[in-house]
Parts: C-alpha cells; sequence; structure tokens
C-alpha cells in the first residue's frame, strides 16, 4: 500500500486524470463494504443481507501523498458505486471536521449529491462534472450516487481539519435520499437506526 | 464588482467552467497591468517602456465568492497572457504566505511553470492541463506562462494563509525564467532589479 509523503514535503506535481478518477503518484488508498456502512442505511435489515451476501464495494477512495495533517492541502478521488439499500441510494459515510475548516467537492463523473447538515439545516447540491461544491466550515458532508453508473469526484480539504464519522452516526445527516422512478428524493431523518 | 460573500456562507454551488477558464457566481476580479509589476522583471528599462507603451493587461484572477478569510477555502482562475519583457516570460508577482499553508494549482489551458522559493531551495514544475502543483507550507509561488496563448490555472488556498507580495520583492524567487528559442530557461536571479 502506498503511503503518505513525509513532511516537510518538497514541491511536486501530481498528474490528475479526470477520465480515470486518479491522483498520480498515488498516495493511500481505502475501499468501504457495506460492512463498514454499519448503522448508516435506514433498513437495517437490508444492510445485513447485503453484508450476509457478497458485501460489496459501495465506494472507494484514492489520496495524492500530501499528508492529512495541519499546514498542507491534501486532495483525494472518491468513486461511488451505483446502488441502494433498502432503497436507499449509496454514499459515503459521512463526517464532520472537529477542526471546522471549508473543503470542496469537485464532480467528475456520473451524477451525485451533495449533503450537507450543521446540526440544524440540511442543504443539497447536484453534482455533475463541473459542479464544485462548497462545504462550510461546520457543516457534516456525505456523498451521494444518484445516478446508474460511478459517481466520481475530486475532494480538497485542508489536511488539520480531521475527519469525525461519529458525529454522522450520533446526529444523522438530516435527510436521506431515496431512489425514485424517475430520480431521487430527499427525506427527513426518522429517527437514527 | 462582484464581492466575495458574508459569513457564515451556506453551503452551495460553483459551476467550475475549465475551458471558459470561469467561476460561477463570480467573486471578485482582479486585472494586473504591466505598470503593477514594477521591480520584478530584471530588465527595469524593458518593463518601463512597456508601461509608459500601452501598459498591457499582463494577468487576470477570478475568484469564486468564498472569501479570503480564516476556515474558508477560496478558488480562483489566474490566466497569464503569453508575452515576454527583455527576454523574460510573463509571470504573476508572486507571494509567500504569511501564514504557512499549503495550496494547489491545476492547469487548465495554455503551457506554464509554477516556480517556487523558500529562500533557499528553488522548485519548478511544468504545468500542462490536468498537472497539479503542490505548493507546501512556506514556499513563495510564481506562474509563469511558457508558451504562445494564454496560460490558464484554479488556485485553492486555504482562506487564512495570507499573500505578502513584498517577500518577493526582497527575496526574489531565486530563478528568472526567459524565452530560449526553442523553449525556456531558468537563469539565478542575480541581483534583484
Amino acid at each position: 500500500m502506498q503511503s503518505y509523503a513525509a513532511t516537510p514535503i518538497a514541491p511536486f506535481a501530481i498528474q490528475f486524470d479526470a477520465a480515470a478518477a486518479t491522483l498520480s503518484p498515488p498516495g493511500p488508498t481505502l475501499e468501504r463494504r457495506m460492512s463498514d456502512l454499519e448503522g448508516l442505511f435506514a433498513d437495517r435489515d437490508a444492510w445485513q443481507k447485503a453484508v450476509d451476501g457478497d458485501n460489496p464495494v459501495v465506494y472507494r477512495v484514492q489520496s495524492s501523498p500530501v499528508p492529512e495533517i495541519d499546514r498542507e492541502l491534501p486532495q483525494s478521488i472518491t468513486t461511488i458505486e451505483p446502488g441502494t439499500t433498502g432503497g436507499e441510494l449509496w454514499m459515503t459515510k459521512g463526517h464532520q471536521h472537529p477542526n471546522y475548516q471549508g473543503e470542496i467537492y469537485l464532480a467528475l463523473h456520473g451524477t451525485g449529491g451533495l449533503l450537507m447538515f450543521d446540526g440544524d439545516r440540511v442543504e443539497w447540491v447536484t453534482m455533475a462534472p463541473g459542479t464544485i461544491g462548497y462545504i462550510p466550515p461546520g457543516w457534516a458532508h456525505r456523498s451521494i450516487n444518484i445516478g446508474d453508473e460511478p459517481y466520481s469526484m475530486l475532494a480538497v480539504y485542508p489536511g488539520g481539519a480531521g475527519h469525525d464519522y461519529n458525529w454522522v452516526l450520533e446526529h444523522g445527516m438530516g435527510n436521506r435520499v431515496y431512489k425514485t422512478p424517475n430520480g431521487f428524493e430527499l427525506r427527513p431523518y426518522g429517527g437514527l437506526s
């Protein structure tokens, strides 16, 4: 497995291949299977069935070598597979930055959504290639694949922001996103499952 | 003139048109004419002659509405016109971040260079569409157009990093970049002009 560069980092070039959704030289990669998304889908039985089945890969994240430490500006590309669990569209776990700082997502392929929640208000940005979603400091964020093909996006974020996944388990994301016959719909959270 | 968004900013979408080199909705724009680049080209006479002539626009910067304040993550697109002054390729003023933080440049059109200087070492990254240049914390940075057409690049930078242009006037950038019959060359600074 590739690892992050040691600091201090010397200036260097990263080849960003939007078509292939890769950053090169590569840094660490991670793969989230259905079993990694425990407690996030409303329909726990459907989730368990998927885990007990082929436990599919829901999304992958490929980082550049720039490390997630204060003062650096790392980047990563996330690719979410198309699919639903109990009707809910496949998504990332979602997280809050414990050190509140802004972040940008740039959609590269497919169609997706950027769901943001500050504990009170919910905001949605539909993402298609060329859309930058701006995530202000203090807003938890999750990506959702709303299409029938993989959805990829580039993230750029301050290295000292951190990732708090438990915030989402505790507070939810305000809305859930379901597939409908003609598209998708957002529904109130209706309790944490 | 467009202005930055007031904080706290609500989540929003920015349309990033790489072909047109625009961010929409637009934030502030700035235009740097030759007269704004005083003290930066080695050949001061050639610079003065250009200023006294049509004082051309050397580069333009178009920002998104995300403001340059701590915890936000603003973006801008810079477009440098092709040209030389005393043989030196047209370039941005260059700056250091007084609050040392990393930054990325993504080349969009044309060919350019990213010159970085930490006061001791000089680094050069040749930029073509798809190249991300990583500027580590503590490295002053300048963009140069090395081609015959406009060179555009997207910058993403922490809003609290700041811009110190005087640092470059005081320390230089380590190298100067000149047009040659077949391309470009880097030469030692040879004293500040």
